[in-house]
């Protein structure tokens, strides 16, 4: 089944809010194995919502609209529903009563404007709100299912999941059996280079799917299978995996939403092991990263921002001698830094990162990153040269920083 | 002049990000007097892509596409404009060689693959991209110009402002006059509140415009006006601001893109001070965000993220009793972190913060945060309630924190 969706909102279009109905519904349809092949944004404009449901109607199954069905003027959902349908409205008192009832119980005076949202395209299905006063309905448009729902998001999620999505699985939308994704995260490769290893998968593999998002650095490959059920779909995943995981070795560091953080946590635990940060450029950025994770103080103790070169000699002992004859950005003083973080926290795992950040070159080039890892086990340094603006080098730096983490236990065993 | 956007992305349509482009285009739209109908997303798929491009063309007098530029086969916009308009692409040698030469500068192999991003529909002005590899275009397509941005909106955002805006405001666009827009930041007050502080202004104020966007506790008060010079422009933005300021005191921190990080970097130069930060729940955070700012090298020194408990005393020298007495979340605590910040840091100010960020209750409620500030000139201590999980309260903690050194820098004198 192929579903559009639209929302009405002129609130959009000035960008005061952002569309994310649009993606909860896509997320749902994606799950339920539904087609999504188009959205649209379009004021609460009478003529030009008819435009657009006109074209929406003419190509898709079924025809998602979020908005334009409260109680004032500019909600004009209902009337433009009616008018591509060429219905009539008609008027639902027992709704209406129902919603007098619900109000007139809670001791608030009912809004006579209210009675507008009373109304639905004749010979269309209510769809019941829980949570609001504006009802949506679902009407057979020309042979294409239109499900209007409220734009509020609380509202919309509970009658997309409770009444439309199910609707539309009984109207035969929907894969037969199951979808299964599973997203193999890879860091350490530019968006061009996992598109050239992977191209002959993308084009020729077409159950499971390949596709590959980029964010940050973390290249997530998505594989995605249908199949009668979900050990039928793993099988065909397995092999297809097994294949990304030969040509891309050790970038790949998590599946599905596992990420970097969790990660380094798991394999802490697992090591029964503790981590505190020494940090120059990123001054608690990697700490605060650790952290994010729930539980986080199992295994992460503290960290030193020592950002002033000063304050690597005094707090983190960083011995003078080092930082003169290897200069502040270098693997050397990384080194120090981390085997000074390991005394001062009383960590098992101590990690210290160095450079230039920018926009001013300080010794060394903008963007250089000196990183140090020691663990009880080993030492692992690493030198990079980070692209991009002061935000962008910072954010990359905090990420290769975790990876180097993530290497170093890796090779601890 | 009409302007309509599309986003291209199966990512969109999969509901895996939220398409935060449109309302950020929306918004520069809206300032600039040009008027948005319509806004669509599609997948990655020439075929649909033309369709919803040929619709678009026809009302509008400029379309801005976002998304399909950058090097891989999936990436078609450039292919599927020339088919639109129907021209050939034409491959620009120059800028594939100076792609080729910063990426070698370097040090990283360049992938072939990248080359396909010199290709442009003949007859495109092309749109610099200083932040990253895929250059934009815009193409005169049937008399309507049609733009094409990175999907990436660091680069997308920095290409709209400084070409794409500029080219459509020569074109033609937008409205006659200027548009000048200042927006009042405020801290402190909910996004309700606000608006009942300022509902009659939002009604009645047509020339400037009042509006807010509310964005991590932060609420942006926009007020825009139309003229026809910007001086008499800012003649009609300064009594209405006034009346702003008269009623929301010191919760107007600071003005358009000045952040809460410029104005402390601001604040401690004018006062030749130094600052550090003492950091429990929050691990490193503040720190992160307080040397964000270029430069920042100037004002802040170092950072302790005492997580643990025992390096409160260790390297901080909280006294023991102050945590047996008082608890290790309170304001005495957070007092003496900040104290002994300023001792190890060797700053003129600290700022500490101890709380419960959850999920896991600690001696306090989930949410409790302990806020202490010490300057040469005076002491500031505050507890706060966060609202939300985990993710939400560090990063309102954050914001919470720098409020602080800011109220403390101001009653410092």
């Amino acid at each position: 089944m192929n579903v559009e969706t639209i929302a009405i909102g002129t609130e959009l279009l000035l960008g005061q809010i952002v569309n994310s109905n649009a993606a909860t519904i896509a997320s749902r349809l994606a799950d339920h194995g539904m087609t999504h092949r188009y959205q649209s944004v379009v004021g609460d404009n009478p003529a030009r919502m008819s435009e657009v449901l006109r074209i929406a109607v003419a190509r898709s199954d079924a025809v998602i609209l979020t908005g334009g069905i409260g109680p004032t003027q500019d909600d004009v959902t209902r009337e433009v529903v009616a008018e591509v349908a060429g219905v009539e409205l008609e008027y639902d008192a027992e709704y209406a009563e129902a919603m007098r009832a619900r109000w007139e119980a809670r001791g608030r005076s009912f809004p006579e404007s209210n009675l507008q949202q009373a109304y639905r395209p004749k010979g269309s299905v209510p769809v019941p709100n829980e949570k609001g006063t504006a009802p949506g309905f679902i009407a057979d448009v020309h042979g294409c299912w239109v499900a209007a729902l409220p734009g509020v998001p609380a509202e919309m999620i509970d009658m997309l999941d409770d009444t439309v999505m199910p609707f539309l699985r009984e109207k035969g939308g929907g894969t037969a059996g199951v979808v299964v994704s599973r997203v193999l995260r890879s860091w350490g490769m530019s968006e061009a280079a996992v598109g050239e290893a992977l191209s002959d998968l993308f084009t020729s593999s077409e159950n499971p799917t390949v596709a590959f998002l980029a964010s940050a650095g973390v290249i997530k490959i998505r594989l995605t299978a249908r199949a009668t059920d979900g050990a039928e779909a793993m099988s065909l995943i397995e092999p297809v995996e097994a294949e990304v995981r030969s040509r891309l070795g050790d970038r790949i560091f998590a599946v599905d939403d596992e990420t970097i953080e969790l990660v380094i946590h798991r394999m802490l635990k697992e090591r029964g092991w503790t981590i505190g940060t020494a940090e120059s450029a990123t001054a608690g950025l990697v700490a605060s990263r650790i952290t994010s994770v729930p539980g986080s103080s199992a295994v992460f103790r503290g960290s030193i921002g020592a950002y002033a070169a000063d304050i690597k000699v005094s707090v983190l002992g960083v011995p003078e001698e080092v930082i003169a004859e290897h200069g502040v950005v270098s693997e050397e003083t990384a080194l120090a830094m981390a085997r000074g973080a390991r005394d001062v926290l009383g960590v098992d795992v101590a990690v210290a990162v160095t450079g230039s950040a920018g926009p001013d070159p300080l010794e060394v080039e903008t963007g250089t990153m000196c990183i140090a890892v020691v663990t009880p086990a080993n030492v692992r340094t690493r030198t990079f040269k980070m692209p991009g603006d002061r935000e962008r080098v910072r954010t990359y730096t905090a990420t290769a920083t975790l990876h180097q983490v993530r290497l170093a236990l890796t090779d601890a065993g």
